[in-house]
């Protein structure tokens, strides 16, 4: 019990407050007040994961003055911890240093959304972390023959009664080998306790004599072109590692669909792919662990998530339903399991947590955007965009939210582009048009310089100049418009011909002339149909839920994933791909759905979170909606946005990219990592 | 809600009865009062599981006049079901027959512990059933884009809506085939429902697509010796087959200390003897299913007993802590898991229990014994044991119950003993000697006549005559102490060599030639002996739980095991093996282990009931009680019982075995059956 003349202690960041009896440990305080503070050796100040720093000063906000007066003195236990292991200045040991008058605590995290991990972010977060594992050191008593019960059984007696893990299932894998662990240390042992299986039933998972101090996890974004991973380390939130590799399926097709496709024609294929994507996540963990010097059996929990198709694949399950309408998801819902039935190798009780997914074309990849962004966490009116083959697409506020896919295609991707390539050294990625002259100057993938510059050409002669990449794509076609090359409808003006020798005549219809050399790079009067066939459908899959929503603007805008974060939003904004909106409010927020996957591992509860959520989203099937094709034609037409940015190639423009700068959070190789973290 | 002037419903054989209002479902009362009334196809009179009958006729005692007339009469359901299908002479589907009046309903069992079972039972007796598995039909929803729910998850709600299934657990290999099942049967599938996970938590183990309407389960006993198993249906309770089979272990070392020096010995000791023992339990579940005719993907779950060590080396366990002191079991409590875990080749997702061991040396079997005769449910005081190498001993009532083990060694199956030999054909299996003249006769297992009478000798030709078995060995010991051919401690009268040519010196003692032929079958003093020590170690062992229970008598026993199937229930309180009681209280309950997993396949309150009832056993270490030593050496001598059973030789004898008899409810080659379940 405590008196309203108790100290006040007060935990940093979460804010949660309470008073506490003189002499509680720090630790007890918190977690009676649900803040959570690591500790594996249960008090005994030997695993030093407990530690806090105390805040000094007048928190007058607070209405409480902080003091290292007010936190007991260093004991013999937590002295001889300094002494052995060392303690950075300022820290204490929580499980050892007691409340003697108010405090305000601080709870070291280590920063897990970072600009590491969200280029361009707003601001960094931080994830209190809240993970599914605990490791939990214990003393067991020796055997009995006056009171026989197991060896196992007396472990679990004193997991009960140190830590208050009751009816703890025990994983049948470690059963044989309990007596050895036990009497390797002399009955002290760690065990790593998961407390996310089904339905939260702790469960133990893995024992190791004496104590172990450390438990990691990965998350990973398994897209049809490139797989991300984060490896983690669960005790203390640190990002040990982030690696990306390419996705090997693009063998059996090169998007989500052609896969479908080859499942459908190939008895083995389904197989086949399964086993493709769950070695190469094998793979991406040995590259991640050697990076961090981790070894793989110390992963106990790892997080995926991926577009429905790849999903199932990964699950080893035949993706043909979702080929064809209705669109059937073999299994909607969060999956979790262990990696061993999977095939993947890391401790043998370890598992995994697959997000839900929110429809049969809106996968669990864009639940962890939307758990990454949280439009339901907030009262402003967010769109949330991943552009793929399919964009999805989720608007939404704290009242509601509704999510669409939207089949823009792959021209943004540059494919279906006669110029069009992946984003790679030798692509063009940034254009200007002169509105006089009508000559272009450009940027190119690995060169420092503009065209206009001079040295360009000797500069590109190492990587060529190839071809546009997607963010140029959308650049040439906004500046054409703005210069008056085409009409608000996309038709190049032929008229201009006599202006420019830029246009030139190629059959019925113009072409622009971008770049004349080996190859000669053009933008066809095809190019930009499908370049407004893809603006269309992502235009008309927002309006639609715009208009679900009863909205005119929305309020801010994120674009999730690589095509994001390359494209200038105002270009975006130009072209009509997204709905007006304050520039400053529309931010890319690189891989989302990765980081979603981050939040899901370090905090369980964000599991419950999106679960939650995603039950909560209203669905959009805009194959089904009889007003989407009427938004879809209206949304043909290149907006009137000349007056709103009248001088928009004059704004300062985004910096160019570094030439080894590799794709967004991925670590992959650039060739791919700009292409998108996937195209279903 | 129910009114007093609602028809009453009376349940046969539970005796659970309510009221309910006319046009209930007769299911539907079960259901309410907790009667297991088993429905697969959950009320669409397709299954027939569901089938009562009623019984007419004025029952007095229960206040309650039941007729036909109170019952509903056959709907269009239940006649198509009858016409399709057949219906047995006044048999009803209780989901479709409705309360029309008072009713006495009887829900026919399967008789499960019957004659067969267990010979010289009493009385049989009915197991009600509430096994772990349910088969559920349910009809799912067809996909819908405007509700894009997975498959998965359109069959979770709709288990959820029709039979009550929340927070239902899938087994993660359904998962990959989810899809093509549901569109099979067009969306009508019937879902295996484990209710029996860790802390009874609902798992989908299995999914078939339209009506399943079989569920299977084995009981098996692991003996040292003999593997013991049956086959059941789940859904009727029905024993279908039952079989045994030598435990391939044997080759490894006759008894489980040898075993457990092999494993000591051998780098791979216990794998090599983890494989055999799980190979003879596939081979074994292979025979009882070619005998029912059922195909082995059909059972679900499954229930093992065993000692401590059978049960270390079946879980994959080193056994090596339980041939040393302290003795600690690995896992004490029970064990569940995945039978496809431990290499048991069944249903995919079929689920095994193994019941709890007591202690280090009193393992699940005992546990099994304890279930099945229950001393715990009844006020007498009940002494159950178990011979083997060693003694397991219960001894208690509903207040308290006490368990030991005792080192009796192996002299009691006929090892160590000069002639000693298994129960074979031409053992000798009874003996009774004549007190004037010390000439004895004998039967011989395989033939049909005394040895005095007529023919004899050329009906022993087939088999011979070629030792004593454990039954014989008992019976000769007692009959010579009955006839004063040896003393109250044990010794052979050698002056009465004068009187018999049947009194050999042999050495410094004599022998008793019981048989001179080919071979020559004598008892000597080493074997007398032998016996003494072995009749000590239970009695001692049974005297220290009577003093630990404060009582003098005991008010019946039951002597479980193939040993104490066979030997005489006299002759063993001659002996002294026993305490004295009625001799109408000492019986033979033969299997007591392989019918207490049975009933714990079949009902799994049963499981938790002997979870609770093992943890309240005092557990009582012989080797570390003080009064133990003391017990033994007065348990030495001879009982003075003569007065009790002055005309022992003329009491109706025991009949004799059939020569084609098997093992007790092992259904093993005769060879072994008798050897006893285990040695350990």
């Amino acid at each position: 019990m405590t008196s309203p003349t108790d100290p006040l202690v007060l935990f940093m960041p979460s804010g949660k407050r309470g008073r506490f009896p003189v002499g509680t440990p720090i630790l007890d305080a918190a977690r009676q007040l649900g803040v959570y503070v690591e500790s594996v050796c249960g008090g005994r100040a030997t695993c030093g994961r407990c530690q806090i720093e105390v805040q000094e000063g007048n928190f007058a906000k607070h209405k409480i003055v902080s003091s290292l007066d007010h936190i007991s003195p260093k004991g013999p236990k937590e002295e001889r911890y300094e002494r052995v292991r060392g303690l950075p200045e300022g820290r204490r040991l929580s499980c050892s240093a007691t409340v003697q008058g108010d405090l305000v605590v601080d709870v070291p995290q280590d920063t897990v959304i970072n600009a590491q991990t969200i280029r361009k972010a707003a601001s960094d977060r931080v994830i209190e972390r809240n993970p599914a594992i605990q490791m939990c050191y214990v003393e067991v008593d020796e055997p009995d023959m006056h009171k026989p019960l197991g060896d196992l059984d007396r472990l679990k007696a004193v997991l009960a009664k140190d830590w208050g893990w009751k009816d703890l299932r025990v994983a049948q894998h470690i059963i044989p080998d309990v007596q050895k662990i036990l009497r390797k240390e002399n009955w002290a042992v760690t065990a790593a306790i998961h407390k996310d299986m089904e339905f939260s039933r702790p469960t133990m998972v893995a024992l190791y004599p004496g104590l172990k101090n450390e438990a990691y996890g990965v998350a990973c974004d398994i897209g049809s072109t490139t797989i991300a991973m984060h490896l983690v380390s669960l005790l203390s939130g640190r990002i040990v590692a982030s690696a990306g590799a390419p996705n090997p399926q693009i063998r059996f097709g090169e998007d989500v669909m052609s896969r479908v496709s080859y499942v459908m024609m190939n008895p083995d294929g389904r197989e086949a792919m399964t086993a493709a994507v769950r070695q190469a996540v094998n793979d991406l963990i040995g590259k991640v662990c050697a990076e961090g010097g981790v070894d793989r059996r110390d992963i106990f929990d790892s997080v995926f998530v991926c577009n429905p198709i790849m999903h199932h694949l990964f699950l080893g399950i035949d993706p043909t339903e979702l080929g064809q309408a209705p669109f059937a998801l073999a299994v909607s819902g969060a999956v979790q399991g262990w990696t061993h039935d999977i095939g993947i190798d890391v401790n043998r009780g370890a598992r995994f947590y697959l997000l839900p997914c929110i429809a049969g074309h809106v996968g669990a990849d864009a639940a962890g955007a939307t758990l990454s962004e949280g439009p339901y966490r907030q009262d402003k009116m967010m769109l949330l965009v991943d552009v793929g083959t399919n964009a999805e697409i989720v608007l939404g506020n704290a009242k509601h939210v509704v999510a669409a896919s939207s089949p823009t295609g792959p021209a943004f991707e540059g494919a279906e582009i006669s110029s069009g390539q992946r984003a790679a050294p030798g692509a063009i990625e940034r254009v200007r048009i002169d509105p006089e002259t009508f000559e272009p100057k450009y940027r190119v993938i690995g060169v420092d310089k503009w065209s206009d510059e001079e040295g360009f050409e000797d500069a590109a002669q190492a990587t060529g100049v190839t071809g546009i990449c997607g963010s140029a794509i959308i650049e040439v076609v906004a500046e054409m418009y703005l210069t008056g090359l085409i009409s608000e409808d996309g038709v190049v003006d032929g008229a201009l011909s006599a202006r420019t020798p830029r246009i030139i005549e190629n059959g019925r219809t113009f072409s622009y002339l971008l770049r004349d050399g080996q190859p000669r790079i053009t933008v066809t009067q095809n190019d930009i149909r499908a370049i407004q066939l893809a603006k269309a459908a992502l235009y008309a899959g927002t309006k639609l839920l715009m208009e679900k929503q009863g909205i005119e603007t929305v309020d801010t805008i994120r674009f999730a994933g690589a095509f994001g974060s390359f494209i200038d939003p105002k270009y975006a904004m130009v072209l009509g791909l997204i709905p007006d909106c304050e520039l400053s409010e529309v931010k890319a927020v690189g891989n989302a759905a990765g980081t979603g996957a981050l939040m899901a591992l370090l905090n369980r509860d964000h599991r419950r979170e999106i679960e939650r959520e995603v039950a909560r989203i209203e669905k959009v099937e805009t194959a089904l909606e009889p007003d989407f094709q009427r938004l879809f034609i209206n949304a043909m037409a290149l907006p009137n946005k000349v007056d709103a940015f009248p001088k928009l190639s004059e704004q300062v423009m985004l910096p160019p990219r570094k030439a080894a700068e590799g794709g967004e959070g991925e670590g992959g190789g650039r060739r791919r990592g700009r292409e998108g973290r996937r195209r279903g």
